[in-house]
């Protein structure tokens, strides 16, 4: 509390993020990194780009090469895509952009918890959408007036994806409103919507490089919609920060793009190790629900979500236990390389026995 | 425009950049950037944060190392500093933090043009205070009735300095607001207020690495005040984007910091070259403005500034002119390197001699 802040600063909840320890020798499987590094290119083009005396120049404002880099690969020109310093800065933009109309911000009550943040930020009314009793989202409860609607899909924490058909459902009910499709995880399995852009003018896809791109580290975020959309998204961005995106950041992410060989390789063996750690879980007794994200949501018939994740940090693993009453009995799993989840599953086993 | 627009994104005027040309042979003497390399210490240890795998990971969202080196380097404790993606960031995030009071803004009718635009932003009334006819800033003009002050120092475009006694006095002037000083380019020869945080809850510096520290092309920006300033900072950042500093960006800024023999070495160069330019540029008839940025603000007695920019351009030089009726009848002009300045002034003497 300060008499200097501005009302605003009294009123917000600031987003928490997964724990980022300072050790090195856990197995962190809590904030949805790949366990993989990103693509040697990708690093070769940071380092390059650290290497020379152009790092005492501002950095190009419009990120045109990455932004060019981005469209190619699914067919759309820069003029549909927009970049920030990672997907939630993305995300901060569009809030501020396109929700700002009458009638509440629809989103669901288990889903990131950043979007409530960004409501707060810029006093935006939103109303919470129950997911089903088995976690599925239900398009047919996003009716009514609204001032845009925001869907994580695949969604976090639960994994679950929506087809094309859903999203276009929703795209048809809301021709007046932005329909935000955040797709931070669908490199793993899911349906982007990006195919419906040209479409859809009421459509934005936001992405990262964060999860699938093993980019975390260099804060990358983009999203694509017709040139109006990504124009208002210009607008807010150069109104707050003309140079989002450092050299080293644009040189390492236009390569990564590029490099489609080493995504496809890195996502399928998350995939893969998706498909062994969830039946691992299952023999365990977790309930385990059907992700296409690079984490699993499960729970445990008779034990404490919130122990076992303290449990798991005994043995120098940490995953992620949300609080609030539909998430506490969940624990939300990065997914490791195979080794790490058979430590997992392994360290689990041990608990379960000792306790039982 | 758009229907699908937020009313505010109709109503921006954003921020328009310094041409960053992508042209390689320019002598580029607009954006204010060094004409040196960044430290090589800084530019080693973002290579080497680009080199392994940690890259996939999440930066620290606290940039504890950083804030912790800019703190010891002035005496103050990390609590005391917060640092952004660069230096636009943190004044956007002050904007927001500290101005929604009652009463405008106050700020000169000739300095950074960011200010207007990010009180359009984010709906903050704002009263320009003229300068004097020589440019000087008045302290007394500040008097009275606000939501808080900005105040570029030294100030852009003018590179005109003040001293801690008239940053004292605004202060005092107004103890229950906050008094935010601007010193992008306080190490070229004026004195920071850093030494006076101590003293007074209401002052916030802010400071850049983008000048002194030719690393404007890793978009790292901070700003010192007591903590409850900071922590109001905190807030807004957390509601925004937990992670805006990658981890080569903290990497080089936090080496950067730490290699003072190489920042004063360049700092002292370039203030050695300003002397040159200045009497250079006078001995050609222009009036220099008495400057303590890398940068001059100079006009020629009898010829329009626009077009001496443009013939300069033609002649591969570019510097800044702003249009505006205090401001077009002057050039900004980024101190160079020695050839850089001494380029310059042949040139503008070519000019000067082909039009007479």
């Amino acid at each position: 509390m300060s008499r200097f802040w501005s009302p605003i600063v009294h009123r917000l909840t600031p987003y928490v993020p997964g724990e980022q320890p300072k050790i090195a020798d856990l197995i962190k499987l809590n904030t949805n990194e790949l366990p993989y590094s990103p693509s040697p290119k990708a690093l070769a083009a940071m380092r390059a780009a650290a290497e020379d005396s152009s790092m005492r120049l501002y950095p190009d404002p419009e990120a045109l090469a990455l932004r060019t880099a981005l469209g190619k690969r699914v067919g759309l020109t820069p003029d549909h895509v927009f970049v920030g310093n990672g997907s939630d800065e993305v995300l901060a933009h569009a809030f501020k952009a396109f929700f700002e109309h009458e009638g509440p911000l629809l989103f669901a009550d288990v889903t990131y918890s950043f979007y409530k943040v960004y409501c707060g930020l810029f006093d935006l009314p939103y109303r919470l959408v129950p997911l089903a009793d088995d976690m599925q989202v239900r398009i047919e409860d996003y009716a009514g007036p609204c001032s845009g609607v925001v869907l994580a899909n695949p969604n976090a924490p639960t994994g679950i994806a929506l087809g094309l058909g859903a999203i276009r459902q929703l795209l048809d009910m809301h021709p007046d409103r932005v329909v935000l499709i955040d797709e931070a995880y669908v490199d793993f399995g899911a349906e982007s919507a990006v195919s419906l852009v040209q479409d859809y003018p009421n459509l934005l896809v936001v992405q990262t490089f964060s999860k699938s791109r093993a980019l975390a580290g260099a804060r990358v975020g983009f999203a694509f919609g017709q040139p109006d959309l990504i124009e208002g998204l210009v607008r807010i961005k150069d109104s707050f920060n003309s140079y989002p995106l450092d050299r080293v950041a644009q040189a390492g992410a236009t390569a990564a793009v590029e490099d489609e060989a080493y995504f496809k390789e890195s996502v399928g063996k998350v995939m893969a190790s998706r498909t062994r750690l969830s039946a691992g879980l299952a023999a365990l007794g977790f309930e385990v629900l059907p992700s296409e994200a690079n984490f699993v949501y499960a729970r445990h018939a008779d034990r404490d979500a919130a122990t076992l994740a303290a449990n798991l940090r005994e043995r120098a693993i940490i995953v992620r236990h949300l609080r609030g009453e539909r998430t506490q009995s969940w624990l939300r799993i990065t997914i490791g390389t195979d080794p790490q989840c058979d430590m997992l599953l392994s360290a689990l086993r041990d608990i379960l026995h000792r306790n039982s």
